[in-house]
């Protein structure tokens, strides 16, 4: 267990730590993919918590653990293990057997890191927002806590992804990225486009951010975005168009997500999420990019929906570097914490 | 595989293994805590079968068996697994794919110890208090068996409730234990309270039992207390008031279990399980004990409904250490069969 | 990972690797038995993904790479992973949220081996017999991949199979094998005894093939079947009499699978099915045989429905050993590929 205090050791979400640990992770997972790793976690054992699916995370994160010489145990409450009630001061004579506080305890005792997987509930943003069960482990875990998707953040998929764009791009600041609205059959989390939208801000990429009217991400992330930008001397654009992006971009970032105006109200959402079916990343629009521009997507992608095969089959998709990145940048993760 | 006879090495129940094993279990696992041990699971695994949810018994054994030397393979037969018969003679055209006997045998090929969580159906005692699942495991496997919760014993657990008590009390004879029901909205098995009882009383302590009219444990279960509290030097009380039980008391461990008057009936236990909501663990409750009696329960807990916030939280809460606990009770158990 | 081109370490089938290649895997089997091996799999990882439950193959693979010192990761896409689509070209606005191009890509970048079972639907023959999810798995994998079982191929089962039956047999050229139909509640894929059948013929073996009219191996196989037989001088005789195979056996070996002739119309096949019902092993069937004839079947199997208690808990059962052989023989695949 870490003789620091447990809150440093954290990551729940990029946003919390240092534009200069971001890029020492970033630096610090180059390292490791050359090879350059001892057992830290020698005698140690993580507790992976996933209340939802995963193959990248799942996979990425064991394996991170027992590279560095530790062992991973998977749970998956409410399946293999019982299901947990995250609130405060609740009365659990529903569903729930279980509190996260005693979870939390429980698995902080015997393992030396948890990872939680909690995606949002898409029926209150205002409950949503507030990423009830990632900050109750936080809160009560003893050890420190990793987020492998929460309804704000995914830490794990923007190292990830910013190490797969210095892969391509060298140093960020001032290159030029589209992160561009998907159509896709269902309304899915912000997390994702949220924290790569953040943290390439903040490296000082020049960001077009492309959503359909209707289709925004929530103002705090927005506003958090563009002092991000300023900061780091940047840009962030945004367009309603799904082609004006293209155009000059350097890389091409593609995800889809709900719209924050009909949070819970889906149906409602529907006929404008069907009408928006034509923002596809397709080969005709990637070849308007500049030169090379790579295609990034965190996987799992809907082929023929989201993205193209002949992008996704072609020679400037990264999305498997992309994902075999998740294995440094976790690594990165866990070397820095032990 | 052992070379002394298989039975010996097996753990269906602290009642089948000696007093003295019991003691020397529990020296064995506060040596091993103090990290006193080697790898004797080199080069060997563990099979844990989990007919049911689990979080603590997972996580310890897994670990237990990885902290050894050895591998645990984890499987949930009716899910990622075939769905097991445990009769003898049965014609199988019915839904189950596999037999015990194959598993067993199977598994007892594979691996080098079995762990087996099968909880009761709780349709009728007279079948629960078999373990079918359990024993079929135990006559059919070459290698020792463990129990990681049957209708009638949970051993792993007894075994860290002892040694937690222990940590907070020092010898056990004579010590004073209220064991409490409390109310839970759906009934329970009674492995727990059964276990810990039984145990307790072995051990010489002096135990008070509150329960409500009409939740006695099973007369088995009583007898067999009273036979061990009688040898060991301690005793054995039952009040019937939820207040009762905690003045003088030096430990207090609550539990909910279903009605043995009403097993399998439980439509027509439901008011009189409904009438027995104020048999909650309160602060103002635990005041009322001797000193610092610490609150134990073998999780997971209903929060302000087997017990409040106020106590969880308190600084008399054992509940995380006790299970923490459950990784050197294993790792003893684990240490003596090899 | 191999420097060799990857589809020569793929094992999809026996019949897609020679004669001397199964043969030199059975040695290798052999000598890993005796305990001689090394750790190949140091740092390295594979990916076991379930498609459908597993207790063998399971525990089997998990702990030959674990023997051979590397980590297997356990997917269940549709579970705790995603749904996973296979059909190139679609569009994906369906259930599937990823396709199989992604998951072997992401897999085979993150580990060395594949594992892949997908049994057929048993709705169209036309559709299960082209293997679609292993064969993309296959196609898109950038390392080898390893059938844990698709709709024609059991390829880790049928070298176990041989090396218990070389077992006991000794050479396999001209021994006397009965595969046996063998009645089962519902109809079951034609993996396990298109493999078994198509493996001994290749051994030479002189096969009786027993089955009701009705419930022909597909035609594909018994071309294959003969030819094999032909080439290694053994030979292949069909009966339709659940008594006739049985004098001279030197090892019998029974299966259930499901009438090609009835293939997805399930309800149409029935009352053929349970006309069937006595064709079931039993000791009296089994003594009619030559010696001491072994029984095997691949598990889990009905008792008392394809064999009866007798039998399998009699002396002439080598059920057990042949399943403990998954371990040596999975091992020995890997050996061969690392």
């Amino acid at each position: 267990m870490p003789d620091e205090p447990r809150t440093e050791k954290d990551l729940l979400s990029l946003e919390e730590i240092s534009g200069e640990e971001v890029l020492e992770l970033l630096d610090r997972a180059a390292r490791l993919r050359e090879g350059d790793h001892g057992r830290p976690l020698e005698g140690r054992s993580a507790a992976l918590v996933f209340l939802n699916p995963s193959l990248r995370t799942r996979t990425s994160f064991e394996l991170a653990v027992e590279k560095l010489g530790g062992h991973a145990v998977v749970l998956s409450p409410g399946t293999d293990a019982w299901k947990l009630e995250a609130r405060d001061g609740t009365v659990m004579d529903g569903d729930a057997a279980e509190h996260v506080r005693e979870a939390a305890g429980v698995l902080g005792a015997l393992c030396d890191v948890i990872g939680v997987r909690a995606f949002p509930k898409l029926v209150s943003w205002e409950e949503d927002r507030k990423e009830t069960v990632l900050r109750a482990f936080a809160r009560h875990a003893p050890v420190p806590v990793v987020n492998m998707e929460s309804a704000l953040s995914h830490p794990l998929q923007a190292l990830a992804d910013l190490l797969t764009l210095r892969d391509a791009l060298g140093d960020l600041a001032g290159r030029r990225l589209l992160l561009t609205f998907a159509y896709h059959p269902r309304p899915l989390p912000v997390a994702v486009p949220r924290s790569v939208l953040l943290a390439a801000c903040r490296m000082g990429m020049r960001v077009t951010l492309a959503r359909p009217e209707g289709f925004d991400l929530p103002e705090e992330t927005m506003d958090r975005a563009r002092s991000f930008a300023a900061r780091a001397g940047g840009g962030l654009e945004v367009v309603a168009d799904p082609d004006a992006g293209y155009p000059g971009a350097e890389a091409v970032y593609a995800k889809s997500w709900a719209s924050p105006a009909f949070y819970g109200r889906f149906d409602m959402e529907r006929p404008r999420r069907e009408a928006v079916r034509d923002w596809i990343v397709t080969g005709e629009r990637m070849a308007r990019t500049a030169g090379n521009a790579p295609f990034l997507h965190c996987l799992p992608v809907r082929r023929n929906v989201v993205v193209a095969d002949e992008v996704l089959d072609g020679p400037r998709s990264a999305v498997i570097p992309q994902a075999a990145n998740r294995l440094w940048t976790t690594m990165a993760v866990l070397d820095r914490i032990f």
